[in-house]
């Protein structure tokens, strides 16, 4: 039997990779070099897609990393001499902060419950950077964008780093508000694991240079300066995983053309199907209170019979997600990813409301 | 047309790599969780497979990575307190070098001319780790094992990394004389590339320990005794690039299936063609003088006219590969991998000898 991933990331293949990478395989893209032409097309492709489905403009350059955590890592290294601010309300904005501290710099965590948004704090004009995560996978907390276009009034010359791991590309963000946005491609573009995005404008880019020609033992293999300077020869420093970059490039182009509009609508339908669910189940209930935190791409309930619940989907070929971490028994997570359908999902808030 | 990749890696896809890709995804792999059960088989299989086709023991653990660019700076970061040498002869070694370097060490390099291989030296006991290129992909030539034992004789507690990115898993290590061995999967095992695997035993592992325990600031996310903490539950730090540890787990197989001595008795086949095609043809003729030192899987002639022979090769669809760096337009280079097929490779040997 066929299953359907709605863990909260890797998920569910969004529906033309299968395709996509057949043709990757019959066309040799498993076997090109990072650079050969055939990738320089393949990487600006992929560039140009994020562009026009991101609205962000030349001021950013796009990088390839590993993972999301690498990038967490990298940009510590590569932006913070000293002192970094992390708003912290889940596991992956203190993931963040742990990577500061860890490289030992002064890390500043600005914390609230999770499930709720921490107050932007007006006392962090010493850090160079402000790191939140816009859509908290471990929580299903989704910060309201006026949070960052707040912070960066408050603070107009401090980098701002976000984090749209599992909410991209659902959230529209104001570009001219940060100045780095990253991501991993096994979420909302439902592609197999193994690629970071970053996103990363001038004003850290300038940064990155200065720390560079301070201290010129930062590492340098995934230093900002040498992914740069190949980026812009839309190369990779290392051979990198090129399926994932080509997939990446095929994926944007079929968002494109259904519509980045038509996949809001769809994803605010279905979270809306699934909220309500949570509401009216007898054996869960959403965890996140305030109805202006709830994620619309990673909901998650509060339940006394997780197991229960991800048997009964289980049993029907669905996969939900457990909680995370502390809340891996009291917590289910159901991703609503652009390749989710509206009728699966239907089907899913009935058994959901049918469940005693 | 069909194009056949004969250069150095990324090269040619193991060729049942297609049929491994469509059940993998049919199969869901793209989309488990790096902490399932599912993950922790595919990435048990891979080790076993690993070990059996290696030869190595229970001391090595098996650490998945995403390039051997990285892998290099890792084992800097984590094994090299002040001081490495590096047997330096051709643009991999310098490579590896050139990260201990920018990362502050003492940084010995041991050179000779590019198409040799460098004398071991009698005078570096004061380095950490004494690291080799087994396989110089830059220019074709091939370290005997022999040299590796001699440093191990020479130096018995200087930690020893051995780079076989491009001859495994041809080349047979005596595994007790060296302390880390590291490859990429885009060349020997024929896979999409965007994974580094590394072979680390318990000596490196100490050493690792302890460079941690006097600095807790060494980067964190790729440190050693994280990774060595997930592998032995079989999983990775972060969301790693699942498909192709899951490829890697199937072509071993496949390798074992086949036998890795008659993986061995044809490409030593191939390699003898076309070393005597070179030695026969008008255009071209054998980069390495040394026979002792010919490498068997990265195959370089030297010529006035690759750009001729390239061109009258890709016309029959077959890829061969530039020269690297300073070579670029003076060397040919041909893989010789596992998936190569001998009825081919011996069509280049013929088309090598009539170009004129």
């Amino acid at each position: 039997m066929k299953k359907f991933y709605y863990t909260p990331g890797p998920s569910e293949l969004y529906f033309t990779v299968e395709q996509h990478l057949r043709e990757a395989v019959q066309n040799g893209i498993g076997s090109i070099h990072h650079r050969s032409d055939t990738f320089h097309e393949i990487y600006d492709r992929a560039v140009k897609n994020l562009r026009l489905l991101f609205g962000f403009g030349d001021e950013y350059e796009v990088l390839f990393l590993s993972s999301a955590s690498e990038i967490m890592e990298r940009i510590i290294q590569n932006t913070v001499q000293e002192k970094s601010a992390h708003l912290v309300n889940g596991a992956f904005s203190e993931r963040f902060y742990n990577f500061s501290e860890k490289l030992g710099k002064e890390a500043i965590r600005v914390d609230s419950e999770w499930g709720s948004f921490p107050n932007i704090p007006d006392d962090i004009q010493n850090s160079e950077l402000i790191a939140l995560t816009l859509n908290e996978t471990s929580t299903g907390v989704s910060a309201p964008i006026e949070k960052i276009n707040q912070l960066r009034s408050l603070y107009p010359d401090t980098l701002i780093a976000v984090d749209v791991v599992s909410s991209a590309p659902y959230d529209q963000l104001d570009f001219e508000k940060t100045d780095m946005v990253f991501l991993s491609v096994q979420k909302g573009f439902g592609l197999p694991p193994g690629l970071g995005v970053l996103l990363i404008n001038k004003h850290a880019r300038k940064k990155a240079e200065e720390m560079h020609s301070i201290n010129p033992h930062i590492p340098g293999f995934h230093s900002f300066p040498v992914l740069i300077k190949n980026a812009i020869k839309r190369e990779t420093t290392e051979t990198p995983n090129t399926l994932a970059i080509y997939l990446l490039s095929k994926v944007t182009e079929d968002m494109l053309t259904k519509g980045l509009e038509q996949i809001r609508r769809e994803i605010n339908y279905k979270a809306a199907v699934l909220y309500q669910a949570m509401e009216e189940a007898p054996l869960l209930s959403p965890f996140v209170q305030d109805k202006n935190l709830r994620s619309k791409t990673v909901i998650v309930g509060v339940t006394d019979h997780s197991e229960k619940i991800l048997d009964a989907f289980d049993k029907k070929g669905i996969l939900l997600g457990k909680g995370y971490g502390k809340f891996k028994n009291s917590h289910i997570r159901i991703s609503n990813f652009p390749t989710h359908s509206k009728e699966q999902v239907e089907q899913i808030a009935d058994l959901l409301v049918e469940l005693k």
